[in-house]
């Protein structure tokens, strides 16, 4: 395909009439399709049906007390063995909650905001300022904490190997306002990249100028391969933090959301000692505790590790052919347009779309009317502001694959348009 | 029997022989017996047991959504109509949470604190000063939250009809620096009175200086009788603030801890529409919902508020015994001492001890020794200071009937110990 910004005005004209008439097509068909959602899709959720009646009773009745009762703040121990396994992390760093790591985080934030963290001089709340840096694009709940909290957001560019840390190191180094730094470091939301070993060692050794920063480090995607040849690897970040001495600085997030229920399944905060001790006493006031039940019912469930694994090999069946038709479409339909780059993830729940910049708002649009629902432009990015008005993030899982099929095909359809008009108006 | 205060020195030598032989007789037996914990017994919790498995994925796949995934952050509709039904409380003013009041009651002193409520100038943590109102005895937890969250708090005493509405007119009539008032009305922790109708107008009609003062009703044991024939009613809060034009006074809990399964049981939110309108975006910020799957667990096994009535019927059977077992023992040991009154709850999970002023340490500090564990001793007042070093908080449900019938002896002999003591030390 000839690049829309070599062509001259009269090729653009071409061009867009050809798209305008395929897209008055698709208007014709009166479609209601949804690629905004990075939801599991019912038959994702239809694996793991047995385990709503797995657990009895006598389950629950344990040499470490009777689960159904209260007690046990920090989780069982078998669920913790599990994560531990399942996430290498030591077991006396991990912290049982309740169905949410998002609320984790939140509750992370509000916690230091009212009460500081381990090394804490004063409340988060009582600086003058609290910085968070916002590696763009990022997962736009993550920004709505940190908003909503009042944590005044740094954009910092996401790569291919993770934030730009040259970037990121100057921030960190000499303003101590710069107390935090939200990472997704596997299968990033929303372009699927992985951060690099580099780029955890760097994250693990920094000079902070804060004494109490802290990497946020939601790993949701951790065991969220799609393909069975190529996939990413993580670093270790509590072992690189280890060895640079900077263990207090991670509060690590995960949950069983996209592996087993969404709203229903189990999610942990990770930390070290010093961290824990200073986190339960004020989680002992918040509640009595998490839902044991819920918690024994996974580890019923799925037993080890690595039968989680096995579990994500036939997630990643069910995922894999809506990844790859997205893929395809968007290739066939773009490539060497010039309109839009498209990443590849090799895992995680979403495929990142930079149009050419500029023309993100106007895509968005003309899908909307066309009847496809985009996540809203400039979500990814803190404050809504996507200062490129470039990125479109894809969740492919949740559709069924027709429905799929045609709503990629719209939205290619649709950036050109966008694009093609905005080179038309540059050429007036 | 002759009370203690009536009795000369030697009388009362004389008795606390009698009783030192008694208590060293139980020492002998080397115990470990636990009145501490207002838990359910595992017989309570085995009535429950089919619910574990109840649900199937067809009951999750509903008109309203998949609630196996995301979405719906007030609540599932069904849960909506069980505990408006339940509770008496509208649909519209549900909000249905996790797993724990406790955790809903945090946040929602925490977001004031940080957000303020519906009709706040600012922030709550940004007044000069925050007070509550706390009726004493009342809930440790409770105070905890406030305590932690920088609340100052001022005690007002409980009666058998309620705080001391006097003096809670007399604090939020000209202070609005006090914000709120912390209310387990229906057989209250620790006492087990249940706030008389003229308590719950004067709540709802009184004039308060602070805006937006609020009620924190912890409607904790609303449908927990013990007795068939006597049972206490409590007036309907939301009603009452309703005439009074007050309903965005009100936040009210509850929650099936003690119902189902403390920990893994669902717990709401209730209050009005402006009250929510405030809330849920803050909560939508906080997490992506709670728990739908367990929501509609409980709602697939009760099916309905009457279901839940007879089932608490069936748990009353259980604990009844162990009420009235206790209330046989206190009465023979304490009655007439003049060492010690008890209350006579017809509901909830405790019975409340007020030993002659200035015993209660005691008391407790012998209990220890001999093997009997007791709620700490203080811990039912803010900053765990009783000043009458009196109240002692029983609770008969989670012990084994043996060994309640045996520990709460042991604390009767322990009690008129510590008061023989007190009183032959005055007279010296």
């Amino acid at each position: 395909m000839k690049s829309y910004l070599d062509m001259t005005g009269e090729e653009l004209l071409a061009e867009r009439s050809t798209l305008l008439k395929r897209y008055e097509e698709y208007k014709d068909k009166k479609l209601s399709l949804d690629l905004s959602r990075g939801k599991p899709s019912a038959e994702q959720l239809d694996t793991v049906s047995d385990m709503l009646t797995c657990l009895t009773s006598d389950d629950l009745k344990t040499l470490d007390g009777d689960y159904r009762n209260y007690g046990l703040l920090s989780g069982i121990k078998e669920a913790k063995k599990l994560f531990s396994d399942l996430f290498s992390i030591p077991e006396k760093y991990i912290f049982v909650g309740g169905n949410s790591s998002l609320n984790l985080m939140y509750d992370s934030v509000a916690r230091a905001m009212m009460f500081g963290v381990y090394g804490s001089e004063r409340p988060w709340g009582k600086e003058e300022k609290v910085k968070f840096i916002c590696p763009v694009p990022g997962y736009d709940r993550h920004f709505g904490v940190t908003e909503r909290l009042g944590v005044e957001m740094v954009n910092v560019n996401m790569t291919d190997s993770g934030p730009d840390m040259d970037a990121v190191e100057a921030l960190v180094k000499d303003d101590a306002s710069v107390k935090g730094i939200w990472c997704c470091p596997k299968y990033s939301n929303p372009d699927g990249y992985t951060y690099s070993d580099d780029t955890v060692r760097r994250l693990a050794s920094m000079e902070c100028a804060a004494k109490d920063f802290r990497i946020f480090w939601d790993n949701a995607y951790a065991v969220h391969d799609i393909y069975e040849d190529r996939k990413d690897t993580l670093l270790d970040i509590f072992a690189e933090c280890e060895k640079a001495g900077t263990v207090d600085r991670v509060f690590y997030f995960a949950s069983t959301s996209k592996i087993s229920y969404p709203g229903a399944g189990v999610a942990i905060l990770a930390c070290s000692e010093n961290n824990l001790a200073q986190i339960l006493p004020i989680v002992g006031t918040q509640t009595i505790g998490y839902d044991k039940v819920n918690q024994l019912r996974h580890v019923k469930y799925f037993k080890n590790a690595e039968n989680i694994l096995a579990h994500m090999k036939e997630l990643a069946k069910l995922i894999r052919p809506k990844f790859e038709l997205s893929k395809e479409i968007l290739e066939r339909e773009l490539e060497g347009s010039g309109a839009a780059r498209v990443t590849d993830p090799k895992g995680g729940y979403f495929i990142s779309v930079y149009t050419y910049n500029g023309c993100a708002k106007r895509a968005y649009a003309l899908c909307k009317e066309a009847g496809v629902t985009l996540t809203s432009v400039g979500a990814t990015y803190p404050y809504r502001n996507d200062p490129d008005d470039s990125n479109i993030r894809l969740a492919p899982t949740y559709p069924r694959i027709e429905d799929l099929s045609l709503a990629v095909e719209i939205l290619a359809v649709c950036i050109k348009l966008a694009v093609s008009e905005a080179l038309l108006a540059k050429k007036k």
